[in-house]
């Protein structure tokens, strides 16, 4: 049976989602907590490789089991007594044998948080982008359009990506001021090593005045990294949802 | 002189405001700053003892100094590059001698924040109280001006305060639902130890269907805390203000 979990999880205590050799990953605890359940060793893929620091309110991941030890319906709740406080899985479904949690995803969700203030909020210094500088809101938001619909981003990648084309299809992409909090929250077919960091890091240049709105264009044309923003911190970013079409 | 901070923290790491004697707390970190900057051992005095991870965003602290080491307007910025990164200074001003942080305030404002879901969000784990048992939001709203005015709050405190009176005023008491997450506003000219944890806790009971509205007034003429519901976990209050009429 393949299994597909959906997980959230803060990131700030861990090195990124996936498994590595010394250090502390998500990856890493989910399966250690579904080896104890169903005492052998169980590995597991996962939709998204979000970095460290970068929170999930809805990864997705697999595993295959050849039986059902416990109902399904109470996988979750078994899981979440073996995992730690911050890593929870929220649901559980049985899908075919041939779904893969990142080949079969058609659109992913990521919100982005910066917090425009002169001081950090401490309770948010985990989950924000503390910017101290002046910003301007409407010019930031201008820059939505410009990203929508199919681009190459190459310039809005960082390089360890390892993929085949850097052409991506943002479907939605909209700024959003709530006081001192601007929330980004951007969808797309898929998003390149960095890509979400890279595009929040260039609009907040644009909204400082260090850099012009038309940096967009000749980033998309020349496909130069250089001409960009820095890479926003991780602890701003959340993968918030993932569809598919066919589970 | 007598220098008046405000002060934000994230109460999640400390065993609360008030110094200890072998606990880490919010107000030794202030003090060791404070004593650091000025080179001399510096006592303060704060307007409210919160409790072990019960968080501030303006908590008031005073301070007194002979000398103004620095301008004034850098005092935040130099005593921020010496906390912590969950305890954060925002303001700071001199005041008349004669002020004192607690005793002159004559509002206080504190919110309380429930998570109501079937499970907890990990990025809201320190900052929300997760009630996973469905909630009448309706009928606790309901509650809320029955707690207006003066009353006898002697049923929703705890033992340990050390009160002249358990009489107190409450000027306002609202509470907002977005999605899944439930939050209380409320104000007054003080509060008791645990009075909004045990306010909380008793409406809880009350959305939860386990005790009847009218035990609010109950508790009210009998003054028996064992009426009410339990006290509410400290992780989702935050003490948002407090108001001076002079300084």
């Amino acid at each position: 049976m393949n299994i597909l979990l959906k997980i959230s999880y803060d990131g700030t205590n861990y090195c990124g989602y996936q498994k590595q050799q010394n250090d502390k990953t998500i990856q890493e605890e989910l399966e250690k907590a579904l080896s104890k359940l169903y005492q052998t060793k169980i590995s597991s893929t996962a939709a998204s490789r979000t970095d460290r620091g970068v929170h999930a309110l809805s990864q997705m991941a697999t595993y295959n089991v050849d039986y059902m030890l416990i109902p399904l319906k109470n996988i979750p709740i078994a899981l979440n007594g073996l995992l730690p406080e911050d890593i929870v899985v929220t649901n559980v479904e049985v899908v075919e044998d041939s779904f893969h949690p990142r080949y079969h995803a058609i659109e992913k969700m990521y919100e982005y948080k910066i917090l425009n203030a002169k001081y950090q909020i401490p309770q948010l210094r985990n989950y924000t982008y503390h910017i101290k500088y002046s910003l301007d809101f409407e010019k930031m938001k201008s820059c939505c359009t410009l990203f929508l619909g199919t681009h190459d981003f190459k310039a809005f990648s960082s390089i360890g990506g390892n993929v085949v084309t850097t052409v991506r299809t943002i479907y939605k992409m909209e700024l959003i001021k709530d006081n001192d909090i601007i929330t980004l929250n951007i969808s797309g077919n898929g998003f390149l090593y960095n890509m979400v960091r890279i595009i929040v890091g260039t609009i907040i240049d644009i909204g400082r005045g260090k850099k012009n709105i038309n940096i967009i264009g000749e980033m998309f044309e020349t496909g130069e990294r250089k001409k960009g923003g820095k890479t926003a911190s991780p602890n701003g970013l959340t993968l918030i949802d993932i569809k598919y079409k066919i589970k």
